[in-house]
């Protein structure tokens, strides 16, 4: 069986060479990085080195990258490391609210330790307006958090922007560039950000390894405390293999983006032009131009996306119906809720996200796979059993209908 | 040149199986293991095939192992974790003064944060006393860590007694297992411990596992905030590879246990009481027998640790003089200090942990090589000329000598 897989934004494959580059730390230089042996000299020569790659594929010294285990712990250090080491000037923090959890989350963890949280709203596309940050920043606001791409709706944020209302007002500013860091051109100074997420599992790098970007002079508490490692700043082993593979695939990144960027946007605007031809009552999520070059995410009416995904699931085809990180038993995201997606429409939503091993032929296979899948799936519907016979959706709300208007697209 | 690697408390070499066992989910199975479709089932099988497997190593049911990315993590986890759960019934901890950085500096943040730490003494073997403990305990004390067995100096706790004398006045008890669990027998359950952490490269797993037990029913507040992994006691994707590896170190160390330990304590056992024989004035750190099955750990009088070090480096022979975590500046390691050695004396610290792979061969390297690297130190050494010349120790202290009454064997 033919298999495609598009969930890219949970997870990636390794790159072939990433995986050769990372065997020899699993094997034979098993040292500890710390250890002032030669073995251990072995290790840390692994660690620095990919700490220049991952500094040189967003632009950044070499000593403002911290690695940590994944890039949930990154977001945590820089949300709640930054607020807790800016306390005594003040303790507010401003998120959007579409920020991935492990931002969201640390959020609201600041909020029961005494913490004051705003969320930021966004609009039908997502976009966070540079206004609503300077609505947001008040005198003792600490750090702003946004995104850089969501990976749910593909949406990309003006950071520069934001960035420079949140420092209009002399707030630190975080943005979570898991989607951007090696998928598209990124410089962490252009953009503004005081502190910026990548990650290695996004970019065919292992899991296992991530890193948070620190400006030079921005003082972050640690939230992994113990030894030395890091710079004081994350103690605990290095993950030598992981941190050397995602070293590689941050220079491989930087190397090939240039074609693959061109290639995968152009796989993104098949899916996303060829499958409403096929497919009635499709609706784009997300900006249709500020968008992730891999990002394809579609509403789909009167049928559940869950049903649509162990369908696709049957045929080899691998999506998601929504964060891979939410809890399975949610409904409808937190980003569909925010921009204010009816609940009865969000069921239908449905997320592929392309690589750089994406082909045309992919592209095909979903083509003519996905179509006869939402036919037979509205067959069974009984909200498409309305919407023939009256003309109307029905809503989730109770005996309500929600208005086309409401649609994102 | 022979080769002998002596550093096993701060990584061991992946077990050849263990490997291979890793080597598919770093390549074909790369899903992420929340991703409900084929390849996330796949990746999810085998973490919970790992849970099943760390929890059989220590005796625990499956749903009270937590995997995180590193010890230091989940020292972190249990220390912080477990003091915030309960700080309303609560500012209190006790931890022993010669813990892994991972908990002490814990206990400081927390110090840091409103609470009340105390650090328990130890006497000249690193032992902490029951006595201390229920001295220590008090009406407002949430938990009490202790390590079982201490990687530089060897010595092993009385966990159960000190987890009774915490359980009496209501204190939580955690021990950091890292160098026991998977080198000796050992039950969570019948030690008494709420909270206990285990690693996996200490065991001939690879780095990026580790697991903290959480006895069923006790509290711990979360320290990477996000997503709903690990039963949303730890965000972040899941290392898949790192936790199937760690899984099967940890069936691997269960069933080969018997037959390791005995060996391995038979070679310690060999460097231990031949070492002596052929460099004078060598003193033992830790208890005699209560003792990590692999550690050796000396005090060289006259000279300093790290010439010996180097020079062994030199050799093939790698062997530290302290924690790996430790500030590389640090002349004499806080559980040195703990057991009162003289700052002079310690100076010549000089640990080697042996492992599965250790050979009858490599001890007789050891015991080839060392004693010469001594002779040539002392005989440039002028605390072993003073000593020669008057037979007083100098101590660090200004104008005074140690008596041979500080020394700890």
């Amino acid at each position: 069986m033919k298999e495609v897989y598009l969930d890219n934004h949970s997870n990636t494959r390794v790159d072939e060479r990433v995986y050769a580059g990372m065997l020899p730390y699993l094997k034979e230089f098993y040292g500890n990085a710390q250890s002032m042996h030669s073995p251990g000299g072995r290790a840390k020569e692994a660690v620095e080195k990919a700490r220049r790659q991952a500094a040189e594929l967003i632009g950044s010294r070499e000593d403002e990258i911290y690695f940590t285990s994944c890039a949930s712990e990154a977001n945590n250090l820089a949300v709640k490391g930054a607020a807790q080491a800016h306390r005594n000037r003040g303790k507010h923090i401003v998120v959007s609210g579409i920020e991935h959890f492990s931002v969201i989350h640390s959020a609201r963890r600041l909020g029961a330790s005494g913490f004051d949280v705003t969320y930021l709203p966004v609009d039908r596309y997502g976009l966070v307006a540079p206004d609503e940050v300077r609505k947001a920043v008040r005198s003792d606001t600490v750090l702003v958090s946004v995104q850089h791409g969501n990976p749910e709706i593909g949406t990309l944020q003006p950071i520069e922007e934001l960035a420079k209302a949140a420092h209009e007002k002399g707030a630190l500013f975080h943005t979570d560039a898991v989607s951007t860091a090696g998928t598209m051109p990124l410089n962490a100074g252009e953009l503004g950000a005081d502190l910026l997420t990548l990650s290695s599992s996004r970019i065919y790098g292992p899991k296992g390894a991530a890193a948070l970007y620190i400006r030079k002079g921005v003082k972050v508490t640690p939230q992994i405390d113990g030894g030395i490692q890091e710079g004081g700043m994350r103690a605990g082993t290095e993950n030598v293999p992981a941190i050397a593979g995602f070293g590689r695939a941050c220079e491989i990144a930087k190397s090939e983006m240039k074609s693959n960027f061109g290639r995968v946007i152009r796989l993104r605007d098949r899916l996303i032009s060829e499958l409403p031809a096929k497919i009635e009552h499709l609706h784009l999520n997300g900006h249709p131009e500020k968008r992730l070059p891999d990002n394809v995410s579609f509403l789909v009416e009167f049928v559940e996306g869950e049903s649509i995904f162990l369908f696709l699931d049957q045929k080899g085809i691998y999506v998601t119906s929504g964060s891979s990180c939410a809890s399975k038993s949610l409904k409808m995201s937190h980003v569909l809720s925010a921009i204010k997606v009816d609940p009865a429409l969000g069921q239908g939503s449905v997320l592929m996200t392309l690589s750089k091993y994406s082909t045309d032929g992919d592209v095909d296979y979903v083509l003519a796979e996905l179509p006869p899948i939402v036919k037979r799936l509205r067959e069974m519907s009984p909200l498409y059993g309305y919407f023939l016979k009256t003309g109307r959706r029905r809503s989730a709300g109770p005996g309500t209908d929600y208005a086309h208007a409401q649609l994102i697209s």
